[in-house]
């Protein structure tokens, strides 16, 4: 018996990864699977419910508790970013270093793409029963908007690119202050909760345009998931090739949310007589704490 | 008088259980009442109400608060398990000792009996009102819905399983990174909280197919209540004999999910210096905590 | 200028009122108060704005929260009862002196009744609007149940009964629960939002039948106030004089729900060593505490 | 490269802004920009996605959470008013000195009308699609109401400052409870949710009558931008020049609800034993800290 669990644990012991990164990346893979699992199981619901079995309001909901979870589950480990527009802005910020961005967008895109795909298990029957084996994504019965996001009818490229940047602005502006600790950051322990209540509020307020991807992993691996799954290259082509602005569009607007916050809020936040190496120092220091949970 | 006093502390300390299992079963039997009094209540609420009263969000919402609650009632004598595949899983993880493993599953059975019991009492004018007096498994004026889940028209068995498996999966997953003090736990204390979020989020994004039992105790019990109560065997004979999918996939999901965790993110998540004897110790140290509040 | 400032510091000194009993029943009367102000608010709303303006949901959500606002408004000083079942269970279970109960329930209907006169004011044009100025009770345009509750159309006098009795009980138990320090408590500071979101799930549970008042303070005095701003006497004639059961179901039923989580869990749950004296003076201190909160 | 990042240093320390006045005010201006964005936003979605993206709950939602992100961009610094009227009670209260008040207003109007502009150029596809082109203030596509608020067709104008008088009353009266800490304060750390969550609950008990600007920051500046981009002097005229009560109604009644609460409540709870000078002490102390948070 005993020496069966030292088997077990020296089995246990060559199965754990010590690679930082590696975990760094598993965890991203798996923090975005969740948030993602439960954000577009929702819109599989709402859409192929017709609106019974939860309405626009659940996906917000789900979306932002999604976020939540997902935070818990990566939080610790890799800081949560699940979203690579939120990792570019850490290594730009100072808080991520660069050669890991390739680790963690890989991981978010994983997690993204198997969520696609268990979505669409889960969602076979109502899928096929609705829309009778035709997998269109536009028309009546479109279903493609289930995984990625289309806009809607009246937008022009402009316009959505204008809102996917605001929106993605907005989220890093306030991610920045839930969890500054020099202004008002919130509880710790509660940062996951507060940044899915953020994720809710942008979903309400300007979600209506462009279906709010904020994120290039949530839209860009969806999107080839139902290329692939039978959808076909029109879910690229489709709104004049509106595929790419759900990537470009989070990643600039990002940025600028952070500058702003930094430029108007951190930037003159700090105890005045601090001296450029010791301001330096400090920052280093807060890098590693953001990191747990930004 | 203070005799008398006496005489009553006497008494009470006669009713006193000093059998910590009973105890546990006892709390696992409240909190699993107060949950699925809260859960049905809301689906008796929903449908009987002809959504005037309620939608699917409020089921979703207070199967999730009711969660909380149940938790808050039987959090620190059992660790409110309240779904016999949670009880099941902290089994296998050794969380929990095997041999409590059917005074659990008996307190939640009982518990859960006695909510669909008090439901019906709290709902019988209502629903006498609804059905005329017929109580009908499917129809359009069905009501065993009200009590346990049957499967959407649309569904196949095997879909209905991995809906099932999946969402099961999805809450033990997310249970184990909201409680891992290594990882990002949430506040202590509010623990109960984010447990019912993580179920309404469950709801709205995996409800729809199966009605999202997610928990043996949570189907069963009312199902058997329903036989007795006027709707007969047909609500075993339903669905194509659906009732034991929700009995046999939440055990199974259950067990996946937490291996996910436990395989990605808590595995490689200690210290590495560790030996194997010290990781041992502290897995068990580990136990009393978890067994708390999970 | 000095000489002002003490001038004013001794009015000041004159108005504050030293007797703790007149405190506690200006804080219940303002919890109460704030309570029903927003919980009687939403109820206008949703009805003269024809669900346009929220629908059941906000109902729930506005009791529960106006609860939580209640408990933050009057917690510190009186305990925030805002419910004279929850004054009397407290008495019973010996945290509240039998004394201050008369002060607590007057409290209590000062502040509801006031609330009730508030919404009506500001409610005043839409209600005019609304019903052309024929104040009814019952009827298409029926329009008193927006200040107390009466029984759905279907409801018996038993059923009715039984469900304040079980909602009111369920109210209990959970507040018990979340405030048991010996258990899984909430966490410190958060009871007014726990609390909150556990009036919000009896609302969307047990809500239809009866309107839960689950409280005499949050029915009577707006009942009292409807008979004389032009509803007359039929407001406690309706429903066969329903107007004793929201009165007197509850009081029955916060007792009960308050000893079954005495006896199935508090009870049992404490260090064994305890021999009477010692355990009375815990009980002792406990009250004060409790108080605090509940 | 050591001498490049001693010269950014340089360069960042030019830009730091010393005078805590104008970072307060930059600080009001973010949080009531970010506020409004979120406010201002839902109200677009729900009026212009036709009630299919969202209702008015998902207004009251937005609103409340607006408010939660607001406080934390701005609350360590300027205490994040972002109010005209919080700003002034604060004033009256003796916790933000007189002269700081126009800097605060200045801020919050800055950040008001650069939202109001912001959900313009994000709605502008959306908005013209809706109207046509034709921007108009009353009618059945209306959407001046989409920026600042106006009464509801049955309102006269008593009714109408009587609602906004009563609901900045209960906002300011509930505000002082939630960060009091001789009373029942909520968690720190915590006050931006709970105050969102007040806001909501105002927004569903009393906003059907006249929207609830109960800010003059929320409604002024969108209602001077709505006169400039198009809508003309009828944003003005509308409601009788109903543009005034917004404004004014929300100061009388912050004020008032303020005094309720130190009258019936703070007043008399501090210790007995307390003589003016140390009681003038420990107000001042509490202002520091109010500051902070309020």
């Amino acid at each position: 018996m005993k020496t069966e669990k030292k088997q077990l644990m020296k089995m246990k012991k060559k199965c754990i990864i010590k690679n930082g990164t590696v975990r760094e990346m598993l965890a991203e893979a798996l923090g975005t699977f969740v948030m993602m699992s439960f954000g577009l199981g929702s819109v599989a619901q709402v859409v192929l419910g017709k609106k019974e079995y939860g309405q626009y309001l659940s996906i917000n909901l789900s979306f932002g508790f999604g976020v939540t979870m997902g935070i818990h589950v990566a939080g610790g480990i890799s800081g949560a970013h699940m979203n690579t527009s939120v990792s570019l802005t850490n290594c730009i910020l100072g808080h991520l270093p660069w050669r890991k961005l390739p680790f963690y967008a890989l991981g978010q895109f994983i997690g993204s793409f198997l969520a696609a795909a268990l979505v669409y298990c889960v969602y076979y029957d109502a899928l096929y029963d609705y829309c009778g084996g035709n997998l269109t994504v536009t028309g009546p019965y479109a279903t493609a908007g289930i995984f990625s996001t289309y806009p809607a009818a009246y937008m022009t490229p402009g316009g959505g690119f204008l809102t996917e940047f605001v929106a993605t602005g907005m989220l890093l502006l306030c991610i920045l202050a839930i969890n500054d600790k020099k202004n008002f950051a919130t509880l710790d322990g509660t940062q996951a909760l507060l940044v899915g209540i953020l994720v809710i509020v942008i979903g309400m307020a300007m979600g209506m345009n462009t279906g709010y991807a904020i994120n290039p992993a949530r839209d860009l691996p969806p999107r080839i998931f139902t290329a692939i799954a039978g959808w076909g290259v029109e879910v690229f082509r489709a709104g004049n090739y509106w595929c790419w602005i759900p990537v470009v569009a989070p990643l600039a607007g990002s940025i600028t949310g952070a500058f702003i916050y930094k430029l108007v809020i951190a930037l003159h936040n700090q105890t005045v007589s601090d001296d450029a190496e010791c301001e330096d120092t400090k920052e280093n220091s807060d890098i590693n704490v953001s990191s747990q949970y930004m």
